[in-house]
């Protein structure tokens, strides 16, 4: 269908502000893709397809009649969020099982690491003390709350449930289900999965509702002594909020892989807070294979009449 | 039925030449259980049960009719090397699939912690700096291989097998089956499974044919750069042998939970071992009420003259 489809390669043109996406790609290919930098564009008003991530304002007023927007990565809220971005284009974002599983694996070790408290022993071990004092929960004691219930947090469910954690699942649309999984569905889902568990794992969209979801109400309705596992994006929490419920003593420690400003500047208290664990936004990457891959597929799918499987709701914003 | 059958408590004396089992098992009680201690003990030939770990060579000449002794965790080595065990005495294990996902957590987070080399997140951490160089293979292409495919082994499997890494298990019965999990059984299984396995990971049983199996000839069938996670005993594993593999630089790195003297002494090489992680085992305790529990379940069905469900196969020593 495909060869039937696409007489020839698809002319798609890189748009970032914040880096070089035909050089970031160069170790994949693709033979339905041609990927090219703006200024090596002859004709814009033939370029109908664009790679893209935190695009300039501008970026799509040179081409006219750009059909469809392909994000590199699962989020499109820099492309969704692009004054710019054709109004009539399909956006479509990467939708790949592996790196869901890859998501689910940086999850666990989070989850696992405060549970079981295992930055003490890496502590202990600095300094050759043994000790065995701390006996942790046993995980069905362990509520682990979900903020996002899609292919990424249903991965994340599946590995937790597999672990013993009981899951509950904040789902705006509520439709999947899974053993051992409660979802929690409308408009309070959020603060009501937040309310009974002792870990929250953000792995929201963000959106215009979901931006500064993680602030100080929410972090108030937490239990005491929970903790906060920020895997969306940094736009999702009012970093001030959580330092106040984490100096307070109310949550016991945070894991943070994404942040408002990236990288995270080299003077900021999270790096050196003694109960927060920064990594620098490595939860998953999909591969640059799959995302042209994806590209081409989304696209073919597009000019044969059908919607894209990666294609998002544009009105729910992902 | 338990009442039926059980006039009375079970009269229990507590056998360990380490610790106070009596004082350690004190924030857990069971009504079918009276704990003794041998002093305690009047009527020593009225005493046909015991609970027991790492027993005095001479533990059970006082006690000539003991008909079950049970052991408070799933590994039951020091009571099966004890020399006064009685012959006839039925030797049960805890089984405990809370205890197993407490297990299959704790090996996840060391499995994600060297795939994903979170420990270099840790020390950038400490120094301020954010690098995102790295990128790890998708799980996909990292098979773990899991020596011992007990209870422990089983879910250990089912959470890799949840975050997409292919499972190799080396199983001596060869018996139970899983999706995504490659059962490797026969004399040869736990070489064929080092062969293949980017990490590896020991849950065996101790007993002398599983003596010093992480030894020099096993490691060097592993492939170059590859994880040990041991979980086991220490005396599965030949400490010289794996710091050679590791100064060679065959092997990756090493997480370790159990040595052949506990606590680790002070002046260890692991504990500054910069490839070696030390942790206090701690893989997985049960509860004491669990111990209990199982302990009068077991000596319940044996009166009943049934098999007790913990019991342990005395010829294959586990």
């Amino acid at each position: 269908m495909k060869d039937a489809t696409l007489a020839q390669p698809i002319l798609t043109v890189a748009l970032s502000e914040t880096f070089d996406l035909v050089a970031n790609m160069a170790e994949a290919s693709d033979p339905r893709v041609t990927l090219v930098r703006p200024d090596e564009v002859e004709d814009p008003g033939a370029v109908t397809c664009a790679l893209a991530w935190r695009p300039a304002d501008d970026a799509f007023d040179a081409f006219p009649n750009i059909k469809m927007v392909a994000s590199i990565a699962a989020g499109v809220d820099s492309i969704m969020n692009c004054p710019s971005l054709p109004s009539g284009a399909v956006v479509t974002r990467v939708r790949d099982e592996e790196q869901a599983r890859m998501m689910a694996g940086f999850a666990v070790w989070h989850v696992v690491h405060h549970h079981r408290r295992m930055g003490e022993y890496l502590d202990n071990q600095a300094t050759g003390s043994w000790s065995r004092k701390f006996r942790a929960d046993m995980s069905s004691q362990v509520p682990i709350g979900l903020l996002g219930f899609g292919l990424m947090g249903q991965h994340v469910a599946k590995a937790l449930v597999a672990l013993g954690y009981p899951v509950l699942a904040a789902s705006r649309s509520g439709g999947a289900s899974m053993d051992g999984v409660e979802i929690v569905s409308g408009p309070d889902a959020v603060s009501r999965v937040a309310g009974r568990a002792r870990m929250l794992i953000n792995l929201l969209p963000l959106t215009e509702q979901t931006q500064d979801v993680l602030n100080a109400e929410l972090f108030a309705t937490m239990p005491e002594g929970a903790v906060l596992i920020q895997l969306g994006r940094g736009e999702h929490m009012v970093e001030d909020d959580l330092l106040a419920a984490l100096d307070s003593g109310h949550l016991a420690a945070a894991s943070l892989d994404v942040f408002r400003q990236e990288p995270l500047p080299r003077d900021h208290v999270f790096w050196s807070h003694p109960r927060v664990v920064v990594t620098p936004h490595k939860a998953s990457d999909t591969t640059r294979h799959e995302v042209l891959r994806q590209l081409a597929d989304n696209y073919t799918a597009l000019v044969s009449g059908q919607t894209p499987p990666g294609a998002v709701d544009r009105d729910a914003g992902y």
